[in-house]
């Protein structure tokens, strides 16, 4: 299909020719740019504006849109900055400036308008989180951070400096000062909803998801004209300041006591999170994916950090705790490469009261909304699978000589004969993560109902490809061309190759099994047309993807028509 | 096939009833355990000495065989007792004790009997390097250390007390104090020679090699029966203690003069290093893996090592070097996931300096033996590669508008040129090694005449496995039975489906295309059974496991003739 033409007006304007006759809907729908979509949502710089302030280009795009606001070095003197910014009256907009990001961050993120980072790229975990939250992202690699100040390219500037990011696929920027932003059109202004309702004509079978990971993004997600969840992280559930504390406690916790308080802990605020979760959505899909944390993201760093969390301890226990111990604890669960480490149901195999809490606490939020008259099915999905066995195990549960592993359905027995009556319904899928994975799927296939495709894992294992350190060198693989484009944002055609493997393998097994693709590649039309050929049953991509994601659906079944 | 009966004699005994006719050879082949063929060549307890001994079981058999020595918990330690107690006459065995090994620690593991380590397996670096230099390693995660005292369950002991280590696939132990050994056999006294020849007679295309990285190892290798050397990992030449600090300022260097400057000095080393390998193995195939160097194994660490680094740097330019700018690149350079990072020819795609030198090392060592009359063939190993671009540019070169590589061809061509002259005959492939690269194969093919397939990596890749820290989680996957085995000891059935597959892609595109199987696992009788079904042409193993492979694949073709 050739690339869309660009349309002179909005999309007010396309759906008045709609109406009026002058265009057919077909038209209308194949001519719109699905980029173009996801800006319209996003703030942009007036240009005019920034003609005279001092300009670096280049760094990558990690979430597209442009952010102005005063540096800051560190969360928590951009957290500072922002409360005396408001209690005073001043502009409170602020830029997080970072080597990288990591969990304890996700809160000053979520304070501010944007990050510039120094490590990292489209897919790590600083331009993952900017995007899921709406927020801008700009890798730069070339910047120079010390201290209080930092250096791009000739462009020097000091905590508190305005400066402004503007992330764009085709080129980025950063300038010294505050350029002034066209405010983004709404989705209503800009008659969005009824685009995204002329568009989802064309599609049949075939469901454009979101990531969220709370009831907020859910919500958001719905009102982009989401058909269900793809994926809810249950680890991302806790990124926020009042709650990262109690999941490192249950990641550093020694006896099964001290993982026992934290998981009840966490058990309460999830079980509310998914029952607000099911609610906003309402019957339709909800894929819940139990805990899948690589240790490196979630554990204190620094001083302020460490300190944050023994003071937590402390206020838990009520006794002082013992900080060389935490340390050492922490140095026990260091790993080489915890990206191929002791992550996704490989926890729940060493613990398993791990899942046994989350999967309790989807039943609980589950036949809460069923009393409410509120329908609901969750799919509960287990992540970084590696065969058939280990799947099963979690699912059904095995008894050997030495040991016994309860999984998932024998859970939902127990609970059903604790609170009486039916079953909650729900799914039980795997996430294909791995190569290992993507070859056995018919195995899976015997024990899971859906399948959903991990896009960035999978690219990171089939290519040996770390995304937090990619960065760093695929700028020289760019310029030979060596890899036709950046893998962490295009479906690299062996990732293809394993995932349409899978999806016949897993379906020679399971003729009616489910297959949808995640990940942040998952709203490249390049990526939904091939799931389409390669008879996927759904995307799932960021919120404000999902617009973009619906008309590229659209325009691949209006192109496969000819 | 049947398990091998355990033989009542020794292998001696075997030849006697081939030579008098009780026995034909094919029975006398088929009857011998290849385990115990690697056993005989170890030093083992004795049991009735050992019986008074305080004894903690438990464990994982790195690298099998018996060693007795005093316990030191430092490199710098041991290799100090070392030499004291040589000056002393006493008694100068030791044994390393460590959290695990990384490349400074090489020196001390070539001067101990073996290594106690925490963190690792059979897969880890110490394993791998123990079994290379023929010392025994045992992996215990249940050991405590503490400064210069250590606990391992009721057992404890200080810096320079008797420990003996016991590491054996079928169960480990650790004694307090120093048991009595068995010396091995040696080859020639056990009548191994014959009975290699023996088993080999039933062996038709189909090479036994053997993973070397020095002379020393090649003639070992040799001695014991290898075909050839089937993996030379380049970057492992520079573990020796008068080396490793040359490596480093490669791997630190910031400019290109500094790297100029490391790559010269490696390039004297190397140049001699391969003229020796070559001329050991006369004609026999030698493959040359080029760097391939996971940067985290060989950055200094601690402060001695550091502080070595920094003399040397000083000694090298005449002047003091900043430990603050030592410290600040080695920070730049750390990977979140080194595994995955920049290593293999993602290096050279970023420093072409790298490969050409070892390229152009490689070609001098070749002239000068084919000036001495002895017959020479290079077999040039790309590693880590992802897809045929990349390949292509390694072997061919490429010219973009903004960039050129030269790659491995001209690089000869350019050295033809400066030296006249007929070229040095050779043979460039690619390690396959990671699930896109085996998918891919026939891309590949196009432009490498072999393939070596890295068992480790694609294991790694393939199941999403540290082998680093896989050990920590693996003990509850073997409680159910979840991966049937250790996956670093026996491979894997999704790994060997991506080699299978390999091969046949890799030979639709060049019929021709040499294959062979590399790593830990290549020795095991099944991993052979499975290269002789799936075509292959080689293993390469460690040379004290060739006679073991040599023999497992004699079993495995009379197996096939029924």
């Amino acid at each position: 299909m050739a690339k869309p033409d660009a349309p002179e007006g909005g999309i007010r304007r396309l759906l008045a020719q709609v109406k009026s006759g002058a265009l057919t809907a077909e038209r209308a729908v194949g001519r719109y740019d699905p980029a173009r979509l996801n800006e319209m949502l996003r703030p942009a710089i007036k240009a005019s504006a920034a003609a005279s302030l001092p300009k670096w280009t280049g760094g990558i795009c990690g979430a597209p849109g442009a952010a102005a606001g005063r540096a800051y070095f560190s969360s928590a003197a951009l957290l500072e900055a922002k409360k005396r910014a408001r209690r005073e009256g001043a502009d409170d907009r602020c830029v997080l400036v970072l080597p990288s990001l990591f969990a304890g961050d996700i809160p000053a993120l979520e304070a501010a308008e944007g990050a510039l980072t120094l490590q990292g790229g489209y897919a790590s975990h600083a331009s993952v989180a900017a995007r899921q939250y709406g927020k801008v992202s700009l890798v730069a690699p070339e910047l120079g951070i010390a201290g209080t100040g930092a250096a791009l390219g000739d462009l020097r500037f000091c905590e508190g400096d305005f400066i402004t990011l503007d992330a764009r696929a085709g080129g980025s920027a950063v300038y010294l000062g505050a350029a002034e932003l066209a405010a983004p059109e709404t989705a209503r202004s800009s008659g969005l909803p009824e685009f995204i309702a002329l568009a989802r004509g064309f599609i049949k079978n075939f469901q454009i998801r979101a990531n969220a990971d709370t009831p907020e993004e859910a919500e958001l997600a719905l009102s982009l004209g989401a058909d269900g969840i793809g994926l809810c992280r249950t680890e991302h559930m806790f990124f926020k300041e009042d709650r990262i504390n109690s999941f490192r406690a249950l990641i550093l916790a020694v006896s099964g006591a001290e993982r026992g308080a934290a998981l009840k802990e966490l058990s309460l605020m999830q079980r509310e999170d998914f029952y607000r979760i099911f609610k906003a959505m309402a019957g339709k899909p909800v894929v819940i994916r139990l805990l899948d944390a690589p240790l490196h993201e979630f554990m204190p760093r620094g001083d302020g950090e460490i300190r944050g969390y023994l003071d937590y301890c402390a206020q838990r226990s009520g006794t002082p705790c013992s900080r060389d111990a935490v340390m050492e604890r922490m140095e026990t669960l260091r790993e080489s490469n915890p990206m191929l480490g002791r992550r996704g149901c490989r926890i729940a195999v060493g613990y398993p009261e791990i899942y046994a809490m989350q999967v309790r606490a989807v039943f609980e939020a589950a036949r809460r909304l069923r009393e409410e008259n509120i329908a609901v099915l969750p799919e509960i999905l287990v992540p970084f699978v590696m065969n058939g066995a280990e799947f099963r195990l979690i699912a059904y549960g095995k008894r050997t000589e030495g040991a016994a592993y309860a999984g998932i359905v024998e859970e939902e027995k127990a609970f059903r004969d604790e609170t009486g009556g039916e079953p909650p319904p729900y799914a039980i899928g795997a996430m294909i993560e791995l190569p290992a994975a993507a070859l056995g799927a018919g195995d899976i296939a015997r024990h899971a109902q859906f399948f959903s495709f991990g896009a960035n894992d999978l690219t990171q294992t089939a290519l040996g490809l770390s995304r937090d350190d990619a960065a760093a060198f695929l700028g020289a693989y760019s310029r030979y061309d060596l890899l036709g484009g950046n893998p962490f944002n295009t479906l690299d055609n062996r990732v293809k190759e394993l995932i349409a493997l899978a999806a016949e393998r897993g379906r020679l097994t399971r003729p009616d099994l489910v297959c949808g693709l995640c990940g942040e590649q998952a709203a490249d039309p390049a990526a939904i047309r091939f799931c389409l050929d390669a008879g996927l049953d759904y995307v799932s991509c960021p919120p404000y993807a999902v617009p973009g994601a619906i008309l590229a659906a659209a325009q691949s079944r209006l192109a496969a028509l000819g």
